[in-house]
């Protein structure tokens, strides 16, 4: 039986990973980690019985120790217990779902403890993608990829194996919904609305990956990440619009054939691949039907109206702290963009700005990293208040 | 050095395949085999020069004697010296591009010979499927698809790999281009001249193959084949209409995902993955720019108009020497056809009334299959006469 922890189990994938687990009924859950929603942590200590839990926020930590006194849970705190539930020997699979830079102490920890680690967290390769490699290498730890693009990119692959990876990759090829507002103009895009952004016409995400997705910052991200998971320079991963999200993804091989993998818009599928791979068992009721779908439509993204895709470019070409720097730039800007801050146009040129300002540290360490991080997002409110 | 055979070195598949032997320089052709286009065969023999060639029709094979008199290629003849040429020691790989039921003796003789056999006639496993298969078990050979469609399954199932195959494996879509004639009715059908059924809009084929594409029936024998080729029952093999011929064919798992393959219409690719398999090679300029294709549309056959793809069900569900029998019936109807002695219709008319007065034969060998091709040809001339 598979022993699972799940970090971030309030969360989107968090609760859609349960969801598998309940439907499964061969995985047990050991150990549950979450930010500050203990009356949902508390729900899901109770269904599920894990031996640990942990909240992230302590003041949160020390109401749940009272609320669930009464259960065999064990309830630790802080991004120090987070690190432990990630490490934990009881464990042999681990779902990263903590959103943001927050998610990558803990997915570091999980790779180190040379677990499987299930990772829907974008940041910890955006960020740490050289660290986590090379603990990886040095641990034996296995990462599985649970992103619905990144998901189809590996679930590609397996045609070709690992050793041909070299040799037969010509491209990667990352769709893209467009998000609400493909099509729009820059002056359409500066009257946006937070609660415009927050509609997604094909997936149901947390807030900030939904706004990610409208400024198109998701697939420049997912670009970062590509290129550290599968090991490929970005100049040979490409993004391409597709607004069904029925193809997840795609990959061109030396002789011109490309794979792709389809399906209808359900993290539950990739998220039991990541789970049960290399095996593949039954799941209901997502069943793709091409001929009521009917079309497929697929355009070049429009990178000089959406600047942040771009911008993760520019930061791989810089590479060294420069992506970490555009990841927590991006996070302190689309926090503003929720508070209403900023409009929505300015989510890309503080990035922008604050990119312009960095000096890129060679080969950082965490301390650098989670260092360039928060020098980002200070800048970020700076800048914002200057203006 | 692979040693090759072309099998139907003349035709559409047979000129590509030496196409992608002058491209690479890395194949040696040692044997050829035709028709009766001798003056292609000629300076096939002049610029490839293989150790043996062989002409089917007895009378060209005497007159292309005297002329590569001067070359060191001996010239054999008749369907023994195709069978002759597909068991050649030399040779390790076999390409099986003759049309028809011609091909299946000399395919069956690869097989048996321990050969990599690619295999670009249909009627080889639709006719003698199960024939062929107990051979390729006990000579160890293996059998690669060339067709489009079928190399596209193939190389969606290197995915899931062999083993997998039988737990994880849901479905088989075939895509079908629909033909020159998707979204007519069956009066409009009616009235349809072989100079029409012969514009294919997406794939530059032969003529007994064009016809087969407007009929559907090109797909019906395709369903059957692959049937064989994945060892599947035909009810979990669909066939989903799809104008623009860029997605090949597609898979369906256990899980939901759908894995397929992509590409600009190029024959080439899946004869040289057919000769280098598991290896890809580089290829030029077929790269697939979907962005550019901007749409691909999906729909279901409509059978009922298209009622050959129907029969091609039914006679797998009859089983034994009915697919022999509907592939017999169809190859006379469709001479018939393009003689202009039928009309459009009647090729799907014959087939029906040649299947329904067929008394299927249990395990055939292939003498029986030779047989029950011999009388779907005479009952389908038969019936055109009395009409």
């Amino acid at each position: 039986m598979m022993k699972l922890t799940v970090l971030g189990s309030t969360g989107s994938i968090g609760t859609q990973t349960l969801e598998v687990v309940r439907e499964r009924g061969d995985i047990s859950i050991e150990a549950l980690g979450a930010g500050r929603n203990i009356a949902l942590l508390e729900e899901q200590i109770r269904c599920f019985r894990p031996r640990l839990a942990c909240v992230a926020d302590e003041r949160a930590a020390k109401q749940l120790k009272v609320a669930v006194a009464d259960t065999e849970t064990k309830i630790l705190s802080g991004s120090a217990g987070m690190e432990e539930l990630a490490a934990d020997p009881a464990s042999d699979t681990v779902v990263a779902a903590i959103v943001g830079i927050a998610g990558l102490a803990s997915s570091l920890a999980a790779v180190k403890a040379g677990k499987r680690l299930a990772l829907a967290n974008k940041e910890t390769l955006v960020a740490a993608g050289d660290l986590v490699r090379s603990a990886l290498t040095k641990s034996g730890g296995e990462l599985i990829p649970v992103d619905s693009e990144h998901s189809a990119v590996f679930q590609c692959l397996e045609a070709i194996g690992t050793e041909r990876r070299r040799t037969e990759l010509k491209r990667i090829i990352l769709t893209a919904s467009g998000g609400p507002f493909a099509g729009k103009t820059r002056a359409e895009l500066a009257e946006i609305t937070p609660e415009q952004a927050l509609r997604h016409p094909n997936w149901d995400m947390g807030a900030k990956i939904t706004i990610d997705s409208a400024t198109l910052m998701n697939k420049g991200l997912e670009v970062l990440e590509a290129s550290q998971l599968f090991d490929t320079k970005t100049e040979k991963i490409d993004v391409l619009v597709h607004r069904q999200s029925i193809v997840h993804s795609m990959i061109e091989l030396t002789d011109g054939a490309v794979l792709a993998q389809l399906g209808v818009p359900d993290m539950k599928l990739p998220i039991q691949y990541a789970l049960t791979y290399p095996d593949r068992l039954p799941m209901q009721g997502n069943t793709l039907d091409l001929a009521t779908v009917g079309t497929l439509t697929f355009e070049k993204p429009d990178t000089s109206t959406f600047r942040c895709l771009a911008l993760a470019y520019e930061a791989a070409e810089k590479g060294h702290t420069m992506p970490c720097v555009l990841n927590g730039a991006n996070e302190a800007a689309v926090a503003l963009f929720l508070q209403k801050k900023i409009r929505f146009l300015e989510i890309g040129e503080l990035i922008e700005r604050t990119m312009e300002a960095h000096k890129p540290i060679r080969n950082p360490g965490l301390e650098d990293i989670l260092e360039a991080d928060c020098w980002a997002r200070e800048t970020v409110r700076h800048l914002q208040q200057m203006a």
